[in-house]
């Protein structure tokens, strides 16, 4: 452990002397929602949520109920709970009783952040945009107020807890409490300029840091986030101790000092060295926001042994540990990770928080690389994991994300822990902000929907681009290239992994796309001129999925997939067959139905399957197994929605997962008999 | 709830009222595991312990292993770990710590029950019944010198803790206690005649009968036992109060005055109506106890809600909670049972205790009813989900028993909690008692194994019945019946449910079966001859099980299963092919071939496989469903080994349900190509 320590402070110290001080900064609001233009290893540089403009499309119907419907719903049951009180009681209304469990003033910092992105978005109402300053700026009195000259900053461990500051870091909060207010502060001072919340949250972290070190008082992150947040204000302020300190907590050299237990380092994913760890496990949200923190000091400061380890923990997860509706966090108990392939359906615990998570990871790892690899895991996780995790009238929300139920009621508008309604609003809120990136040699273009970026290229060449597309319910996108003027640049357009093929044409000239491949971006490098026309088409076939056989739970069952959307069944949808006793029949042709009127339009999938003759429920449990097959003889048409629109109705039994009909033949390709409807 | 207590209370006038005392009864050796000669609604008799001699065979060879291996070396452990000196330090040795959980005395008391079985049976040798007898002995001298002159029992509510007496129920495990303290002074006496504990657990149970109840103290099962406890108790002396205080626990009348609440309820499975149950949840043991209490309690007094209860009960565990090894309980969490199908193969936990439970139960179902049903899940437990618990060397023990790991040590010599040890022991040492029963009409058999019963018909005639057999690993079984007289009786021999023909001859002459059916008994009845000869075939085909589609861990699988024994593949067997990649060619023949030498002597089976071309470890976790097979081709041979045989070379990847390769045709019948090996 000695050793380590001296090797890591000898790394610090030349990674002090070569991390480049930034030289200028950019304006306020030309930072994105990561801001990377002087960071050491990025490939690609983020776009600010200002530039970016989502209009009439899939996720500007998203973000539209989220700043009209959730931000407000969400803050008035944050009040009704006490959580603003908790400041206020600290602003002169010492009678008023702390309410909550210890972490609550993260809830807060995070519904500030959404606001923020919201409030810097330019389809965002003038209207919402002063209400939503307004409700801001009276926050940020009361959180400024409640902190102390010292610059400490938590609502809980104050009056006769102020002894327990810092005593128990592994359970307090009081650094993940932290970490939301340094990334509140630093997206409201993106979205306005004001650096009013963002300098309180300079202050408590200049309190951490000149207090906490290898050589001051131990500190550990028991909730990892710091480390991401400690990093962008590293690169919003250029100030290299926020650095320093991140490679201190991910140096992991306190395990003696602070007395950690094993079990406590597993859970926490924290307190060890961060390059020891191998696989994911423990807590699924705290090892995937520690993943995140050390994507971004890597993406500053290098260090070979962090970016083997994230490769490390990247296949893990995406080939061991992942729902495929890019959930992550098998089990309830410890809302932790499982074993590898243990990804129960009806008992995932797939928490919305580790799904935002696990986009904001994969985001980090995209900008550092330009690998559309992590975009595919991005988009299946954005448009599934994440997306099921809000109602579509936007004020009930999932915790748990299960790829099956018997019928449980999944959302609901509060929970006592409510860190999953403000986590995925300040996703879906800063979401402009996903949607394109600037390499030294174009622009990339990650997602589609109608959209418009009105930004630059690195050299400083204006250049809007801009989508039509009916993504995700349609394959074809026509991308508008505009730069201000004729120049040679790439454009880079992601070919997603889920599709099988892929047709460009600029200016209706077919492109041959036989270099390039799925799951990859597609470069496109040519002299642009304002007004060239791109058209892509990626066929968009029903496509059954299998899992890999070593997951229990998903071996003879087939998942739907259509584009990037995972689908499901849902019992109101199937004419009173029991969901128990449907089997999808894999050599029949799946067809497509638009239904505009559907749980706020969708497009639902129908395919040819069996029942069984007699309810399963009144089978045995075991039985030898039959010569020939007397089960699953009933034709019945299934009925498959998005997964994501799950749960939106009343609630009733719902599974991806559909057991295959085992003796129907062999499955055909996913080709035969689709039907294409479009809008 | 009013009317509910008013209703118990007049049904107990008339049962206290119906229920005959008693009048005369047998001596403490003519007493079975369970005492059934005065019980109201009993259909058939228990035979006691002693009347049974397991000879050379499967059985005898565990209960030699328990006797001369398991208990000694667990009573040094019980020792180590300060389990008889908790009873010391109330013996004149107050300067010793007390050591454990606060249910520690639970375990001794089933140690002392497992050595008075030990004891009873007469293929125990007399130098190892002298010694077990020793140490019982002195055992009860410290335990009757810990107790108070009020009768009160448990070496953790003494000293400071006095004024925790019964005051947290729910947790406090002083029923668990006294409910064991009781089976073994029962145990003790029907071994030894020996009253000395059976009077210290009558003082105790008086104490509690005195003290609580409707109109005194509120009392409730935390850890229901102690109403098996109380009926047996009321068995043995006849005083019918016990029998009413179990009909109080079972009424659930307490809720409001013990302030219980409905998560505790639920899991304890107890402290509301037993009768107001519908399903089996919460703790599987607590669970299965507390149903075994309410047989015992209908199987004395009647009332048809109970008995409803119990068969909605049996219903639901059968047919939705029990894993095909007999194992229940499938969540660690809790160590509950789950959801109705949630029968996960890793993360099964199944407790050894929870297997014994459901051996107890459905024993008592039995004795009520005469119907093989319930035997059928008796042997399944036993020879699987019990017979795993304990390992082939008697010292090493399982906690959980999962229907795979991927390499885990599942058995280990101690545990904090060492609940299942000594409950494995006692049920080992009692099962003589298990194998015959009387009915009015005759007599029963309900298990195979090379055995002689020296009993008498109900009317006092006296008979013999042995067995003489290779099963499990033959079907073949001789019988022979010897009466003192010639008489007029019936034979019932158990055609179990897993066999799918039966053959039987009386002295050469083949009998009819046309008549009977498998999962019933065959009733021979005629005037029986000393001498005369049953012989009875069932073919022991090695049978691919499946299970109900809904179990999602197990669709797409297969489990092997030849007679009453559950096999298992471990990866030591497999040739180096990872379990993980192993599929099973349900169309390939199975064979089998008996390996003396191995794990105790043990039949396997082989069948051919296939295995994956590339290592699934290194595959996609999600793909598109190929239209051909593109897996599973390279053949490969699977041997498997009975379940109750795994972990005991070194740890090593096990699993029970094996997934089917999918594309080899529809499977054929199990009888196809089997090659059958005798001893």
């Amino acid at each position: 452990m000695k050793l380590f320590v001296a090797s890591g402070l000898v790394f610090a110290t030349s990674l002090v002397a070569s991390a480049t001080e930034p030289e200028q900064h950019a304006a306020w609001k030309d930072q994105g929602v990561i801001y990377l233009d002087h960071s050491l290893n990025a490939r690609l540089h983020s776009v600010p949520v200002q530039a970016v403009h989502l209009s009439d499309g899939f996720w500007s119907a998203r973000r539209k109920v989220t700043t009209e419907r959730s931000l407000p719903t969400l803050l008035a049951l944050l009040e009704e709970h006490g959580v603003v009180d908790n400041f206020r009681r600290l602003d002169g209304r010492p009678e008023i009783p702390r309410k909550g469990p210890l972490y609550t003033d993260s809830d807060l910092y995070k519904w500030i952040e959404a606001a923020a992105w919201a409030i810097a978005s330019n389809e965002t109402s003038e209207a919402d945009k002063q209400m939503l300053r307004g409700d801001v700026e009276s926050l940020i009195t009361h959180i400024v107020a409640a902190q102390e000259p010292s610059g400490y900053l938590n609502t809980y461990f104050v009056g006769d807890k102020v002894h327990l500051r810092f005593t128990d870091l592994p359970h307090s909060h009081e650094d993940y409490c932290l970490g939301h207010l340094i990334q509140a502060g630093i997206a409201y001072y993106r979205a306005t300029g004001s650096r009013r919340l963002l300098d309180a949250s300079i202050r408590f972290a200049d309190y951490v840091v000149e207090n906490f070190g290898a050589t001051k008082r131990p500190f550990v992150t028991g909730h990892p986030e710091l480390e991401m947040a400690l990093v962008e204000l590293y690169r919003t302020t250029g100030d290299a101790k926020y650095l320093e300190f991140t490679r201190y907590l991910l140096s992991g050299v306190e395990k003696d000092r602070l007395k950690l237990k094993d079990a406590d380092m597993r859970y926490m994913f924290s307190g060890k060295p961060f390059v020891s760890h191998t696989e994911f496990e423990g807590h699924a949200v705290r090892a995937l926001y520690a993943a995140s923190g050390a994507t971004d000091y890597f993406t500053e400061a290098g260090d070979p042994a962090i970016r083997r380890t994230l490769d490390l923990l990247w296949t893990d997860l995406t080939t061991r540990k992942m729902y495929i509706t890019g959930g992550v966090g098998s089990r309830s108990a410890g809302e932790s990770f499982g074993d590898p392939y243990e990804l129960p359906s009806e008992q995932a615990y797939a928490e919305t928080c580790a799904s935002v998570a696990n986009v904001m990871w994969n985001f980090r790892l995209l900008l550092l690389t330009g690998d559309a690899r992590y975009t595919d895991i991005l988009e299946r996780t954005l448009y599934n994991g994440v997306n099921s995790g809000m109602s579509l009238s936007g004020n009930l929300y999932c915790y748990r994300n299960p790829l099956a139920s018997s019928g449980e009621k999944l959302r609901n508008p509060w929970y006592d822990t409510t860190c999953c309604p403000p986590n995925i609003e300040r996703l879906f809120e800063s979401l402009p902000g996903y949607f394109y990136a600037i390499s030294r040699d174009g622009v990339y273009v990650n997602l589609y929907d109608n959209s418009e970026m009105d930004w630059h290229l690195e050299d400083g060449t204006g250049l809007t681009v801009s989508q039509a597309t009916n993504y995700p319910w349609s394959g074809d996108v026509k991308v508008t290239v505009s730069p201000a003027h004729p120049a040679e640049f790439a454009v880079y357009l992601r070919w997603p992994g889920w599709a099988s093929s892929a047709e460009v044409a600029i200016n209706g000239q077919p492109i041959q796309t036989a270099a390039f491949r799925r799951g990859e971006y597609i470069s496109l490098s040519r002299t642009w001129k304002p007004g060239d026309v791109i058209n892509i088409a990626f066929p968009l076939q029903p496509t059954p999925m299998i899992a890999n056989p070593r997951v229990a739970d998903d071996y003879g069952r087939t998942a739907l997939q259509r584009g990037p959307l995972v689908y499901a069944l849902e019992q109101i949808d199937q004419n009173g067959v029991p969901l128990g006793d449907i089997f999808f029949r894999s050599s029949a042709p799946v067809t497509v139905e638009v239904r505009k009127e559907l749980l706020g339009g969708i497009t639902i999938l129908r395919a040819p399957g069996s029942a069984s003759e007699k309810l399963l429920s009144e089978e045995p449990l075991y039985t030898p197994m039959p010569a020939v097959p007397t089960r699953n003889k009933r034709p019945v048409i299934l009925t498959f929605i998005p997964y994501y629109a799950i749960g939106n109705r009343e609630p009733t039994p719902m599974e991806v997962w559909v057991p295959l009909s085992r003796f129907d033949g062999p499955p055909v390709a996913q080709t035969a008999g689709n039907v294409e409807h479009h809008f």
